[in-house]
């Protein structure tokens, strides 16, 4: 699901609660906007491995004035992760450790490939794309056995989608189905959804064609497992990709149906 | 177009013919059978980049005793490319240049893979793709503007479809609106089929995945350029990885439709 | 230095100490002995980017049963270095985050490469370098203005030598030097000696040519610095590398000086 | 050695001699300056192995008007090293065959390299490099059982050394020490000089410290092998990196030494 920061941050304002405002960008930073000082989050914590499209290993914190100043006053003991030592350039360098450079190396290219492409590029990209999984997922929902997870359009997540399935189904044998035959890794349900459901990532470097073999591979082991679902998921998110061309060339629109 | 090599040999041998049977298995070996010895072939010629999933350098050539005799009688002049220089080990350390060792490596590792999978495997597996994307071709060709090059099943290559497009239509654009919009490359027409024909490559490390979002991509661009074609081409792929369950499993393959 | 991990241990024993025993094996591990169990050592830690030639990003830790005992024990609060947590599997899995992979990889290729030389014939490959080191350097310390910091052989790092420089001089010019004229990056001296000594490393994936042109880099360096040295080092480096002929092949030895 | 091409082409000229002068760079070119125009030069090629830093894969031709003329004339039969065909880019697209892309990157970085550190510089940094090479020579040759294949000074070659190993001796039995103990690569001798001489490389990416390196590998392989040397070849090499300090600093010169 995607959170909406800016409102939470408004209530907070409006009942003038003192919490710091925490926000896990992990799987978001560099899929969909997120305005650490617009917003007045206080503490942000992302990692390389998702959107911004690097090997796991690095994770970064952005931590808001107010945020530094609650760890000052607090009496908890830490090292490693005191922001204190990290944000004295001297202190990093003696006591941090060494850095793992290859992963910044990775990184740095990452970020200027999210520089050519562009932020707002790349998060229209990642709308269009989730787009065309919700589409397919509506369709197959059509029998009731699955359903997508975020139950309003303005909630769901651009990064990643929840498919639940119905109780009288396991939903792990789909992602089964999709590695062993199909070479595609989907994600298992977690928490309260571990077996329940399984999760479709779109986020990073991935684009239609990806994600069209993607969903081709989940409506065919939808069939496999003998889990019903209404066919012509794919389809459906073949056609986000079109022009809505009735209007604009209806002459070349009839041609091509 | 899949040649018959052993008729062409048994054509070759009944009229007593002396010409060398020469094959081009560039994109051919490692996706399909080829059998230099059981079919008599003279000369056989492949390269790294196709089936063999290496990057592009190498070329491998195979050359039959009668071969060999004929390039012996040949008074043709002959250097870097004469055969009896390069079966010699000395020859060819002193005077065929440094071998493109990083080439190499990365033929073994291929190799190894090749070997993993098992070329019955592979062949196989050629063959369920390249029936996948016939099957979507098919059915856009219920429209009358675009059809398989290949007439015969028997004569369809399992490695890559040419796909012709009516006159009316410029083949050149589908390419483009793959790739610029899809990140999908394909090949074009070749010879008297430029600019009327595309063709997909499915060889070497390619899965059922990758060949669903290829012809989805292919689908969405008919539509885009305006080019008649029936719908559901990519069904009609996603259909033929389906176990055909109505024996089976009744109860299950109802349920899944 | 080389610590007498052993020895320590015994003096616990003897006085019987509480403390556990800590061992930072950072610059240690797979270049020296070292031996967990048999030394009962209660915690040690080492890294990847040393003696195990992989890239900077991972660091072990080893804890034996009386220090998971004090872990448990102790009321400090932690949840990320939390021993209990990291030594169940599901634990692991589910909030320890994405496992850094592609370090993983390579750290598979590095203990490969490490159980392929043998740790026998590793440490000796150390212990044979490190003196080429340190016989270099002895002959440099004849004009009295740089000296090994090890006073005593046996307590000599195999795996990295630090060499003082007398006060009339900086120390940091000469690792200036080596790195802009020769390619040679030296470590500065740290705490106390910074500015006052350089330390050269030699663990890891290192053999005799690269610190024979390491040592003399330095010893161009300590020219071009003006710091006083005998000349030679690296001569007396290369006959670290010698059989002892004298004995053996007494006629060969005499033709060859 | 190194060729005075432009002395072979006055020659030429004087003459009035119709040759082609024909040059032979793959083991010069990027080391050494090469001035195909102004010396007139008509054919040239290269590869990319050597100087150029890049895998082994690729060669280079250049071709003056006169030598393409030459071509046209010719009656010789040729196909794919036909010139004329190459030029043409229609041609080279159809039937030249598919380039080695990933070659052309590597090198495509190569000369990026070569860009930034410039090729001045470059032909500098081999002299020097060279200088010290055949200053270590120099000084083994003392015991009168190796020497230089270059004679003069103005015709060693800057990229690659030659030494030559007296009679009584097997130069192969250097190389198998080098690589066995050192992990040191030497070339052997060619054609004649096969078992009578070895090689040093210095091209390339290659610096003080990797020369210094391979020197002290060669001289520690001399004494192993016992084949009669004066020591103190490295001592000599290190020498050449050093400023000669008498006449600037000669207080910080005494000091040194």
């Amino acid at each position: 699901l995607t959170s909406d920061v800016s409102a939470v941050r408004c209530v907070l304002d409006e009942v003038r609660h003192p919490a710091l405002l925490l926000v896990d960008a992990v799987a978001s930073l560099g899929a969909i906007d997120f305005r650490m000082d617009e917003w007045r989050v206080d503490v942000a914590v992302a990692a390389s491995q998702k959107a911004l499209m690097s090997p796991p290993g690095l994770s970064f914190t952005s931590v808001s004035p107010k945020a530094l100043a609650a760890a000052e006053r607090s009496g908890s003991p830490r090292y490693y992760w005191d922001w204190r030592k990290r944000r004295s350039e001297e202190w990093y360098d003696w006591f941090c450790g060494t850095a793992p450079e290859h992963l910044l190396f990775g990184l740095r290219e990452a970020i200027d490939m999210v520089e050519e492409e562009g932020l707002e590029a790349i998060f229209a990209r990642h709308a269009r794309i989730a787009r065309a999984v919700r589409a397919a997922v509506e369709v197959w929902s059509g029998a009731g056995a699955v359903e997508l997870n975020a139950r309003r359009e303005a909630e769901a997540s651009n990064s990643v989608s929840t498919v639940r399935v119905g109780k009288a189904f396991d939903a792990a044998v789909i992602n089964d189905v999709c590695r062993e035959r199909f070479n595609v890794s989907l994600g298992g349900g977690l928490g309260r959804l571990a077996g329940r459901a399984f999760r479709i990532g779109h986020m990073g470097d991935v684009n239609e064609a990806m994600i069209w073999g993607t969903l081709a591979s989940v409506e065919a082991a939808l069939s496999i497992c003998g889990i019903p679902h209404r066919r012509g998921g794919v389809d459906a998110a073949i056609e986000t990709a079109l022009p809505t061309v009735s209007a604009e060339h209806p002459g070349r629109a009839d041609a091509a149906r």
